[in-house]
Formats: structure tokens, C-alpha cells, sequence
């Protein structure tokens, strides 16, 4: 197709489909003309990705790039691709005006970890965004008490453990990242929402009666 | 203390402060000559929450302004408060590029609710939420399967029900409304980190042997 049907096909400016050719988010077509290319449904598919990354995800362009083109390098192992894509997503934690609780976060997320058996790499951004977060909580004197942490953690674990055993199922090398990078960012929202629906239904257990 | 002391104290500009009493998000302080006001921990505490809500939470001020106005609200029940505190700071879902896919998926989350045993408000903003996101991910071809779904509400409910008893344990009626806001909004962000850090660590148990 032409990029004026890829615009209509998939609701995205033909001049924002130029700005993502030209920043290479979104591989070139097939030149059939010194002014025009062709462009199939990988391309259609890859716009539907940008759009969610950028509008659910809320991810500035540059880290969709660096995503992108993790997904796109066939040279990496399957884990490492993955570690490359989850890494990207990962917000690096927030301007810190919590600093005298860093380290006692940072005490509480890698003793969590430890109790979960979970084995991850010194420098995984989470640690940071996970501490950071931590932090401010105590910050705010609000910070979860080990017993909510422990059922935020064994949360975590379950839903990260149907998340690659999904990504396993998922085809080929490029599919599990692409299931990967989707499950992972749309899966926060989906999962944010579902923990809402849990909060409220839980409320009206709790309180209602009284 | 001071204005002046009051922003030293949290680290927010005077502008900004004056900006967050003109629209109604921090209560003014005690009036102590024509032209200066005194302030109190009550304050400072307060604008911290704001940070947070706005830096970690990433919400807007009129949002930020509705739900303190349900937390400062003393004429509502509980479980009535928790109720709206939730709803102010759950999105509304997303541009819709995915139409054809929204009643598969709102049959989907009804569907997953009622296995959980969910009892919710047909209008909470958390079914829309799920909805969206389902949509776009079938959009995307890229839907969690069963399993995954499962998965996922199953850890939506771990978490809720810790949630909710903290909530219960957090002593007033404010502290209640301000830990079910600090613990939903700034727990979302923790509870991505953990699943990141979970998720990393499955797929060096699943992949790297290979």
C-alpha cells in the first residue's frame, strides 16, 4: 500500500508516519517510484505498536527507538533481548527528595528479592526504580509494611511467571519480544486496572458491612 | 514556619507553592500579618503527597485537586471515600484505535471478575481501563491468553487484599483515605519494578540453560 492507504489503514498522520521513517522507528518501504514506496501489513502492525507504546506506555520516541531496535537485532540470546527490552521500559526512578531513605529502601528491595529467590543482575534499572519508589513512600511516612511488600512481591512472581512462560510460547524470536515489550507495558496498565477492580471489590467486603 | 522556610523545607519553589494555594491543593496557613501566613508540618507533609502524586503518579493538578477534595472530605463513608479516591486516579482508557475489539474484550474482563469473584460498580473507571488496554492488546494481536489473564487477576488480588488490610490498620479516617492514595498510585510504580525484577529473574531461570 501507499503511505496515504498505511495512514488511513492505521489512523497515524502521514506526516507522523515521515517523522517515525525518518527518526527509524519504522523500517523504509519498498522504493517503486524515485518519490514513492510500498508499504504491507509489517509496517501497518509496526505503526499499532509505536501508537501503543507512545499513548499507553507513555514512552518518549527515543526509548521506543532504543526498544525497537533490541527487538530488531538478531545477534542477541533470547534472555539477553528480553533483559534489553524490559530494561528500556523501565523508568529509572523520579527526582529524589527522599534521599535520607534510599538506603534503607534499597536494604528493603534486595532483602525482598532474596526472600522471593529472585536473581537479577546489580545494575537491573528496576532495582533503582523499585528502591526510589520505596524510598519516597517512606518519605511520605506511608512506605508498606513487610507484610504488604511480601504480597506485592509473591504478586509480582505470579504474574511475571505466566508472563515468560507466555513470551516462551509465543513463536518466533521476534514474537517473544514483541510479546514481551506488549505484555510488559500494556500489561502494567491492564494490571494497574485489574488491582483497582480487586481494591474496590475488596472495600465492599471489608467495609460495607459496617 | 515561613513560605520561604516551607519550600527550603520540601524542596518546592515559592511560585509553585503559591500556585498550589491559589488552586485549592494546599490549605492556607495561618494568617499572621497582612502579607505572611505561617505553616506547619500539616503543610509540608501535604505538599510532599502532591510531589508524589504528580512526579510518580504522573497526575495532572485537577486530577491531584479531586482527589484531595475526596480525602479532605468528611461527610463520606469509607468505603464511599476509597471509592473515589480510586476512581479520580484511575485513567479513562485511550484514544480508541481498537473499536472492534472493545466488546470481546469488556466480555473478557467481566468474564475474568466474575471467576475472581469481583464484586464491582458496573461504572467503575477500572472496567473501561481493562477494557482499552484488552482492545488495544487484540488490536496488537498480542492479547494475554486464559492463563495469563488468570495469572494476572490472581496477582491483582494478592495485592488488593494486602492493600486493603493495610488500609484498614492505617488508624483515621484520613490516613486511611491517604494510604489507599500513596498505596495505589505509588504502588503501581513499585509493583511494576517487582514484576520487572520478577520477570528478569524467570527468564534467566527458563532461558539461560538453553
Amino acid at each position: 500500500m501507499r503511505v496515504s492507504e498505511l495512514s488511513r489503514a492505521s489512523g497515524v498522520s502521514v506526516a507522523t508516519i515521515k517523522y517515525y521513517l525518518r527518526e527509524g522507528l519504522l523500517p523504509r518501504g519498498e522504493t517503486t517510484s524515485p518519490n514513492q514506496a510500498r508499504y504491507d501489513t509489517g509496517h501497518l502492525r509496526r505503526l499499532r505498536l509505536i501508537r501503543a507504546l507512545v499513548e499507553v506506555g507513555e514512552l518518549p520516541i527515543a526509548v521506543v527507538r532504543d526498544v525497537l531496535a533490541a527487538v530488531d537485532d538478531p545477534g542477541t540470546g533470547l534472555h539477553e533481548m528480553l533483559g534489553r527490552t524490559i530494561y528500556a521500559v523501565t523508568g529509572t526512578g523520579t527526582p529524589d527528595d527522599a534521599g535520607e531513605f534510599t538506603d534503607r529502601a534499597a536494604a528493603e528491595v534486595a532483602a525482598l528479592a532474596a526472600r522471593s529467590g529472585w536473581t537479577v543482575s546489580a545494575d537491573a534499572p528496576a532495582l533503582r526504580a523499585a528502591r526510589d519508589v520505596l524510598a519516597r513512600m517512606h518519605a511520605l511516612d506511608r512506605a508498606p509494611g513487610e507484610e504488604v511488600l511480601q504480597a506485592w512481591a509473591e504478586a509480582a512472581d505470579r504474574a511475571a511467571d505466566a508472563d515468560l512462560h507466555a513470551i516462551d510460547r509465543s513463536g518466533s524470536r521476534e514474537g517473544a519480544a514483541e510479546a514481551a515489550l506488549i505484555g510488559t507495558v500494556l500489561g502494567d496498565a491492564l494490571l494497574a486496572a485489574l488491582r483497582r477492580l480487586a481494591q474496590e471489590s475488596w472495600s465492599a467486603r471489608l467495609h460495607r458491612q459496617h
